[in-house]
């Protein structure tokens, strides 16, 4: 069945879906939708995705939003996706099953609960690292490059919400192991968290030493997620490290009008 | 397996909880966090929730926060939950699956697909109508109720956002059935978002009536949640309703002192 990827390389959840289709051996086809040509807001775009945004994907006639519904999604039905992505659920419904041959080798509740954590990290993700990320780079980088004024008071409260969220999966969600959940291997959450932390390397190195060089804990992680993704994961994020001086210009002109 | 449910009535995310444990016929324990008397932020409840947030849940030994992934583990765990709420699964894995007998009966993709969509509008919810819902009323109702000066920017920019994911449910969620989704039986994504509607009923009459008079679709598709639900929906949001005319004092109070 065919499988079309709408993204853009720029954007930090197209990059988590890209990866995980490429380190899954996914047959995909990747159709380009650039954000900074708005072409996310066209009608034909609008076919696609209704709400207009990247990532989305259409697999054989079934249209999808959302980036973590779509990586839960790919994780269940790309062909042989390793278990350790999404946890696999050997327990599904056991009480309503009664029907159901084997139904006592089926009882593994202890998969339920893993994939619970990896949905919590996934719901938490959009509330906190997310929110904080977008708030601080809409306000500095992008409006700047999109010739907007940025409001430096979101940005502000962004930079706070995203440098609390770097703690906050330093002390909690890295407890015990490399990867988030304090797994030896990674989920789609590793990937969609990571995405969004290399988003700041659109930013000015100076602001990404302040707001990274902290989080030691977190250098590490995208380190090893990383090469646990490679040569993928650094692969998808070559367009963002080339975007950085384009960036910087823009930036640079934005200052000298305004002078 | 015991389940305690941390809540508190006046958070939209854990009344949906409630409702569902209730309509499920789940044996659980309702233990009350109250977030106006700061119970949320004690010691003792960072032990079942280190983000000091509710809802969470234990059930037995295990410890989960964040709403939705929390409806979706008892979804997958309460004895007897009718399948319409989260779709029954029954295609798991099905090409890594090649040892497990009747792996042909198991293959039923459609199932993935209606849980990629009950997915897809959770999380939409999260970064549109939540977060314009909560924008708006931490900026008006609670900042007033909390002695909180509340940023009347910010609530300006909730409540636009708040509208336009009231206008988007009922413009495409909602279309071609009684329930999100098109579908003919409530979700978990129904409740989920349904409670934070009716969150707004802590605002005074006319701004309720303001935001949600114009979208008669989804004042509609709330009765027939609240009916589906009877009678634990109108009975878990008695809490909501009692807390009107004290928010209005209090605002009354805070008005008085300002001037």
């Amino acid at each position: 069945m065919e499988l079309k990827v709408y993204c853009d390389r720029m954007s930090q959840p197209s990059r988590a879906i890209l990866i995980f289709c490429k380190e899954n051996n996914a047959e995909f086809e990747e159709v380009t939708v650039e954000i900074g040509k708005g072409q996310h807001r066209t009608p034909e775009f609008a076919e696609v995705n209704p709400m207009k945004q990247v990532p989305a994907v259409i697999h054989g006639d079934f249209k999808l939003f959302e980036s973590h519904a779509i990586l839960i999604y790919l994780a269940s039905t790309i062909p042989g996706v390793a278990d350790h992505w999404y946890v696999l659920l050997l327990c599904l419904h056991p009480f309503s099953f009664s029907e159901f041959p084997f139904q006592d080798q089926l009882m593994y509740p202890a998969d339920v609960r893993e994939r619970a954590k990896v949905h919590s990290v996934l719901d938490w993700h959009h509330t906190n690292l997310r929110r904080g990320s977008v708030g601080y780079l809409l306000n500095t980088v992008f409006a700047v490059a999109f010739g907007m004024p940025g409001d430096p008071k979101a940005a502000a409260e962004g930079e706070k919400l995203l440098s609390a969220s770097l703690a906050r999966i330093e002390s909690f969600w890295l407890q015990g192991g490399p990867f988030l959940l304090g797994n030896s291997k990674p989920t789609i959450a590793d990937l969609a968290l990571a995405c969004e932390v290399t988003q700041l390397e659109v930013a000015d190195e100076k602001d990404q030493d302040r707001i990274l060089k902290p989080h030691t804990k977190i250098v590490k992680w995208i380190e090893v997620v990383k090469s646990a993704t490679a040569p993928h994961f650094e692969e998808i994020h070559a367009a963002i490290r080339s975007a950085r001086e384009p960036l910087k210009k823009l930036k640079a002109q934005a200052g000298h009008k305004s002078e």
